[in-house]
C-alpha cells in the first residue's frame, strides 16, 4: 500500500441491541460475540493493522471503557486511546481524533471505522480501502464505503450514487434512512443504491474544510482548544469541548450537507451485527436450524438461538424462530426478530433496576 | 369427631412434576407451591390434626428425606417418622406404617394420604373422613375417598360404584387407570364414577386381613419382622424387609383384587397438584391470564406461568400457553400443558448431572 492511514477507530456505543449479553459496562464491541477468541474491537483492530501501523490506530471510547480498551489491546499507548466525558455522536467523535490526527500531520489520510462491524472478506476489504485512499488524495473528497445490498434490508441506510468520478468511485447523490420494505425493494432492483457502512476515508484537510462549511461550531472549538490537543490540558479541553457541542451523526451534520461525497461500492463480506438476527444468521446450526450455546436440550424447537452461561442447564420445548438469553442476572426470551422492541426492553429493564443493564 | 383415627401421610415421592422446581433433594411435599407460608406436608398435617390427636399421626418418607419431615414438622417425635430405606411404593409404604399401629393399637382405625395434595374445603373433608370412619368399622371393608369428577381429566383414575350399601358409602366395581377423553367424558356423565384419590380409610385388622389374602408374600415378611417394630431392630428389620418386597401399589395390590372396596364420594376442593398446569389454574392471573412470580416483565404474552427467583429480572415477548422457571440450576421453557413430557425433560436433565434433577 502506498501510504499508511491514520485509523480511528470509533468504539464509544452502548448498544442494546444484544441484551442482555451485551451490557452497559460491556458493550458489544468488548465482546467475543463471534466465539472465535477476539473481541469485535480486536478484530477490528486486526484487520486494520494490516492497512497501517498499530502506531497510527486512534480508538475513541467513552471513558469508562478506557481500561476496557487498553486491556483488550495492549499494544495501543495511553494517548492512542482517546476518552469521551459524554456521548456526542459521531460528528464530535470524529473532530476530536480528526483534529488530534490534524496537529501530528496536517497532510494525514485517515480511515474512520466503527469497532463493532464484522467484516469477512479482509483482501476486499483491502483493495476497497487502498481504492478510497486514492479517491481521498483530491483535495475536498470525503469518501464512504458503500456496502452492495444483497436483500432489501429496512434495517440499514442506503446511500444512492450518480455518475462514475472515476475508476469504481462514485458521486452520492442522497443518503435515505431505515426505507420501508416496498422502498427497500425498489432500491435493491434499481442498481444504485449501497448500504451506508458508517466508514469513511479522507484527507483531514478535507474534513476539517467540511467542519468549518457545515459544522461552524465544531471547527471553533477544536480551533480554540487546538494548543491543548497532545498536551497536558487536552483532557480539560475535551470535557469542556464535549460540553458545548451538540448530540449529532457525521452522516447528518456533513455526508448528506456536502456536495463533494463519494462512494465506493464494495462487496467484503460485512455486517453490522445489529441485531441478535443478525448473528444468527451467521452461525452454525443445528439439523433444526437452532443456535446453542451452552447446556441445552431442545424438545420440538427449531430456527431458534439459546445462548447460556455453561453452568446451568436450559430445557426448551415447543419455540419456533425464538431467542433466549441468559446473561448474568437476566434471562431474556422473545422473537428472534424482535429487534425493533430491544429499546424498549432496556427502558423498561433499567426502571427494575441499573444492575439489568 | 367419636373416634381418633391413626394417619398416615404418605411422603416419600420424589416427583417430577414440578420440575426443575421440585427437585430430588426437595420434592412437591416439601414446597411452599401455594405460597401460603406452608409447605403441602405441613398443610397436610394442619389439616389431618384437626381429625386426630399429633402423637396419632405417622409420616413415611424416604430416608434421605428424614430430616426434612422433622424440620418441617417439629411437633413430630422421631418415631413417629418411618422411614424407607428404598422407594416400594405404596402397598409396601402403607404395610410398614399398618404394621406398626397393628402392634401399638389392632383395634385402630387409620386414614391414609399422601402429603401432596391439596384440599380447600376443609369441613367437607372432615365430614367425609367422619364417614368413612363409621363406614370402615364394619370388619373387612377397605374405604377409599372418591372424588366428584368435574371435567374428563385424562390424568386421573377413576373408580366406578355400584349399589349403595349405606349412607353415601358404595361398593367398588373396579377401578380404570387413566381413561383417554371420550372414554372420560362417559365417565363423567355417567354419573358413577368417582376420581380416585388415594386416600383410605380402614380398621388395621381389614388392612392386615387384605394383606395376607391378596399379598400374602407382605404380611409374611412383617409377620416375621414383627417383633422388631418399635424396638431396636426395626431399622435393620425394615432394610431386609423391603429389599425383599416388591415395587406394587396398593391400588393394584389389594384394592383392585378385593370384593370388600368401597368408596364414599365426596367433594372438598380437591387437586392433586399433579402438573404446573394444576397448579397455575389455583392460582391468580393477572389481566392477560398469566401467573407471575419474580420479577418479570411481559409483553404479547398470555395464558403463561412465569416463576423464577426473585433476583433476577426476566423478560418474556411473544408467548402464548408457556411454563417459564428458574430454579437454581436449570432454566425449563416449555408448553403449560407439556406435562406428559416431564419424565422425558428429567430422565434427559439427569444424563447432563444428577446436579440437574
Amino acid at each position: 500500500m502506498q501510504e499508511e492511514p491514520y485509523i480511528v477507530i470509533m468504539a464509544g456505543g452502548i448498544g442494546s441491541r444484544f441484551w442482555p449479553y451485551s451490557r452497559n459496562d460491556r458493550p458489544k464491541q468488548f465482546l467475543d460475540v463471534l466465539g472465535t477468541g477476539r473481541t469485535l474491537l480486536q478484530m477490528t483492530f486486526d484487520r486494520l493493522k494490516e492497512i497501517s501501523s498499530p502506531d497510527k490506530v486512534f480508538v475513541v471510547t467513552n471513558k469508562t471503557y478506557f481500561d476496557l480498551v487498553k486491556e483488550q489491546l495492549p499494544e495501543l499507548d495511553d494517548k492512542q486511546v482517546l476518552s469521551e466525558p459524554l456521548r456526542r455522536n459521531t460528528a464530535t467523535c470524529i473532530a476530536y481524533a480528526s483534529y488530534k490526527i490534524n496537529k501530528i500531520d496536517p497532510k494525514a489520510i485517515i480511515l474512520v471505522a466503527p469497532a463493532d462491524h464484522l467484516i469477512t472478506q479482509e483482501n476486499k476489504f483491502r483493495l476497497a480501502i487502498e481504492k478510497a485512499i486514492i479517491g481521498a488524495k483530491m483535495e475536498g473528497r470525503l469518501i464512504t464505503m458503500g456496502i452492495k445490498p444483497n436483500r432489501p434490508e429496512t434495517g440499514y441506510g442506503y446511500i444512492q450514487y450518480l455518475e462514475k468520478a472515476g475508476e469504481e468511485i462514485f458521486k452520492v447523490k442522497t443518503f435515505i434512512e431505515k426505507p420501508n420494505v416496498k422502498l427497500a425493494k425498489t432500491f435493491l432492483d434499481s442498481g444504485d443504491f449501497v448500504w451506508n457502512s458508517g466508514m469513511f476515508v479522507w484527507k483531514v484537510s478535507s474534513l476539517i474544510s467540511a467542519y468549518e462549511k457545515y459544522m461552524p461550531d465544531v471547527a471553533e472549538v477544536f480551533n480554540e482548544g487546538e494548543e491543548f490537543l497532545g498536551n497536558e490540558g487536552e483532557s480539560e479541553f475535551i470535557v469542556k469541548a464535549y460540553s458545548l457541542l451538540k448530540n449529532i451523526s457525521i452522516d447528518s451534520g456533513i455526508m448528506e450537507q456536502s456536495d463533494q461525497v463519494y462512494v465506493i461500492p464494495a462487496d467484503f463480506g460485512w455486517s453490522d451485527l445489529g441485531s441478535w438476527k443478525s448473528l444468527f444468521e451467521l452461525k452454525k446450526k443445528d439439523r433444526k436450524n437452532n443456535v446453542i450455546e451452552g447446556n441445552v436440550i431442545l424438545y420440538d424447537t427449531e430456527n431458534s438461538y439459546i445462548k447460556v452461561n455453561g453452568d446451568k442447564l436450559v430445557v426448551v420445548q415447543g419455540l419456533d424462530n425464538y431467542l433466549i438469553n441468559e446473561t448474568d442476572n437476566v434471562i431474556l426470551i422473545c422473537k428472534l426478530d424482535a429487534e425493533k422492541k430491544f429499546r424498549e426492553f432496556v427502558a423498561n429493564a433499567k426502571k427494575k433496576g441499573k444492575d439489568f443493564i
